[in-house]
């Protein structure tokens, strides 16, 4: 069985072992990857959010991994927030602006 | 292109919007569904660590998903700590044994 | 003893048996709390970001759930996605600028 | 304001820039720091599942972040997963049993 899903999942990848602190080159080379695909993403300072169907998301962050491991990383750890919802179609950008406009009516 | 490396993924799942702060009975269906797989697994307190192919492990994440929306649930999240190494083999009981092997040392 | 480091801290809070699949709502309330702190904070759809010291931070959270518990939710689970590094200062806006950086000179 | 909740706390930490790919050298001296508070706690593969007053919870993270640092790691990074619940009492140790016998019920 293969999961039907669309889900929005938020990706943050760390290579471990990279003997320096400093990670952001792998980080940019998986951003590119991803950027790459025909998946909608943004990036922000804690990971990158992707949107799609789960299987095609999840490939992508298994991609990555494989990605860094071509790179010469031996290991690599990722946290993955992934939601699925029925009731409605909602994009990451939707979630945003809903938050945003309810903080707006507070004031 | 699909992604080929085994992973151990580690996955706690929410239940949203249940309308009670008690969400074990999802818990349970899912935790059964995963071992009615053919994937080794583990539960613990904070969720459950899957281990086996990548496409395998997160497509099972997925219909755990599809499982609980069938129950009723619109809306599911899931964190998911997901490691790949190329180095060695290593198993989740593996990990538990060297560290639990290391701090005996220290005493 | 009490922790004294710095910290970039990502939190995903999810209110669970509210009932209904939509929690902006709540999320907006604890936003609101997060602004009106006087730590640096940036919004994301899978999250917020928080930086200060760590136990300003933590405790930040900590009174995000309790609000969210005075709203009535009577169970919460947050994703905290931690980091401190002691080689340099880096804030969360600079960890997006080097890795825009990086991908445009990719290409 | 100090946040008064109690909480269920699941840690997993990597050091970051170690120049190996284990890492079970600095997860055990961690390990070992919190067994030595006054906190329960419980070692599984992905993580460390700790018990108490959040604010004691969180310093002690903080605490085992430091650790590392004084170790010589020049960054490390935390997934924390972390529950607060007001209906009742509950520790890790009961989750695990709710979600097992309602698992042997299916059968």
């Amino acid at each position: 069985m293969v999961c039907q899903l669309r889900c929005i999942a938020d990706v943050c990848l760390i290579p471990i072992g990279t003997g320096s602190p400093s990670v952001s080159n792998y980080v940019a080379q998986v951003e590119n990857l991803i950027r790459k695909s025909n998946l909608k993403s943004t990036l922000h300072s804690a990971g990158t959010t992707i949107e799609g169907p789960w299987n095609e998301v999840m490939d992508l962050v298994g991609q990555a991994h494989e990605l860094c491991h071509e790179m010469g990383v031996l290991r690599v750890q990722s946290d993955i927030r992934v939601g699925s919802r029925i009731d409605k179609k909602q994009t990451a950008a939707d979630k945003v602006n809903i938050v945003e406009d309810l903080i707006k009516n507070m004031k």
